[in-house]
């Protein structure tokens, strides 16, 4: 049997690298493209000697240049679509940045799978997409989708896109929306700025807002396995909340565990406000019902990834 | 008092110059910009000699461009954004036909309120957001939302920005989701195709489908007045179904009703498939309860604003 070839865009990710070990490690073949707008070729150290992996540095927005990718590459069976912007307040501060890096990616993705016949899609969408629904567990069919991010808009726009190509040329196309995930190698997120305030001033952590801002985590192990999980699912594919089977996790409580773990004395100092900045969503919660009922349930509660992400993030600053 | 001063994008089309004729008609300033890309300046023939009314061929897309002619008018309140593509069936075939005309006419026009500082939104949306939802009806907080076009792509992915929006510079939307809209000037649209083809063919009218396509009808004076009702509520704006209080009316009753009014001689012949083109939805039911809940509700049925706008368009026709 000849192996299963895939195309990652946003390839040099956080997410994707762990996602290509995974592939890899079944037998298949992996080809990822990314522009290297943020980070670079040192999250894929480990990947680029192997044979079953080839890179291309490429903004996956450009249609004739990720088309071209594709030709070179010849057969490719299934796209995973991780390439957007991950830097949600900028995206707040100029709505082009995600136009660009989270829309305009998912337009070049599926106008290059149409012309090349690729027919299943895997896409990285986002709780962000639900905008702020407060106490409320949301569930994939509930509405209102009313994104307060430029961010959550364009990954709600590229759901979108990706209904309407469903009519047309794509047979398949998995929605994953994300909770927040956690792991190495960590680019951006809180933990990470936790660490380095810490290590910028050992005896104070300032944190956002108040701190009270509550998610779900999930470790990004279990996100790989929850996505694999629902690819084996037949069918055409769904949109499936991914995360874990609980109510998330405080602010307040991985700032105590960054804390704890790399500067036990500092005194955490928190602002005033509910949101950390404008566009996040100072509370959230999922329903993951249809994750559950698919046969996959996370190990790690939301704290308990955090705990492991700490230690693995701590790891990864003193290392660098 | 000084009046209102409004800009329409999309100003030339079919409801926009019915909606420029209204403000007017208050008392109000209207300018209106389009690229003329479909039908000319033969919509605005009569608002053109006013001193109320200022045109600009202008594509709404381009955000300097826009942003010109904004600058050039001095103060605008709020904007109507009506510009789209119009041709469904041109956009299911090529993506960029409603990613340029649908998608990123409402990024430019939301980019040059953020820098104009222009606080009021009102959106021309779409039922086509919702997707084929078969017999339900469908209320705005409704999920999931699975567009099958890519004009009702757009319009959600127009949404989306729309809602982020809020969250930073803009202090009022309106979205309004458009059921079908009919009467004159009319441009496009299944009454003035049956005309058509009635002229070609007087004997006989070719439906495609099989005619029991079901969905809501509005008289475009209906659909004016529904606006400036829901723009006079207080407020920061809402997403509202606007449709009659029905189920709506068949195509083969619309059928019937050009055939006996323009041909009545003529034979109807129905296709078999249940959708008239891919991207096409068979059936459709709205909750319009927020809407009568708002206080407003549609004088004429479905049937009834075909049958008016069946008499318009065929005398717009002979006229033409």
């Amino acid at each position: 049997m000849t192996s299963v070839r895939h195309l990652i865009t946003g390839g040099a990710g956080f997410i994707a690298v762990n996602l290509a070990r995974a592939l890899i490690a079944r037998g298949d073949f992996v080809v990822a493209v990314d522009d290297l707008s943020r980070g670079g070729m040192s999250l894929i150290s480990d990947l680029s000697p192997l044979p079953e992996f080839s890179f291309h540095q490429q903004d996956c927005a450009d249609v004739e240049g990720l088309h071209a990718v594709v030709r070179g590459e010849g057969r490719i069976d299934e796209v995973w679509h991780l390439a957007a912007n991950s830097d949600i307040p900028a995206g707040v501060e100029d709505a082009r940045v995600d136009l660009d890096r989270t829309f305009m990616t998912t337009f070049a993705t599926l106008e290059v799978m149409k012309r090349a016949g690729i027919p299943t899609l895997h896409f990285a969408s986002s709780s962000a997409v639900y905008g702020d629904r407060g106490a409320e567990a949301v569930g994939e069919d509930s509405g209102p989708l009313r994104p307060i991010s430029n961010y959550g808009a364009m990954k709600l726009a590229s759901e979108a896109q990706i209904s309407a190509a469903q009519e047309t040329f794509l047979e398949r196309a998995d929605i994953f929306r994300f909770p927040n995930v956690v792991g190495t190698p960590a680019t951006h997120g809180v933990i990470l700025d936790f660490i380095g305030k810490l290590r910028r001033d050992p005896k104070r952590l300032d944190v956002l807002g108040n701190g009270r801002q509550q998610k779900p985590y999930l470790h990004v192990h279990e996100l790989i396995a929850a996505m694999l999980h629902i690819r084996a699912v037949p069918g055409r594919g769904q949109v499936v909340n991914i995360g874990p089977d609980d109510d998330g996790v405080t602010v307040a409580r991985i700032a105590q565990a960054v804390r704890d773990h790399v500067s036990p004395s500092a005194s955490i100092v928190y602002g005033q406000e509910a949101a950390g900045w404008v566009g996040d969503v100072p509370q959230f919660r999922y329903l993951t019902r249809r994750l559950s009922d698919l046969g996959w349930r996370s190990a790690l509660s939301s704290e308990q990834a955090i705990v492991r992400a700490v230690m693995e993030i701590a790891t990864q600053e003193e290392m660098s």
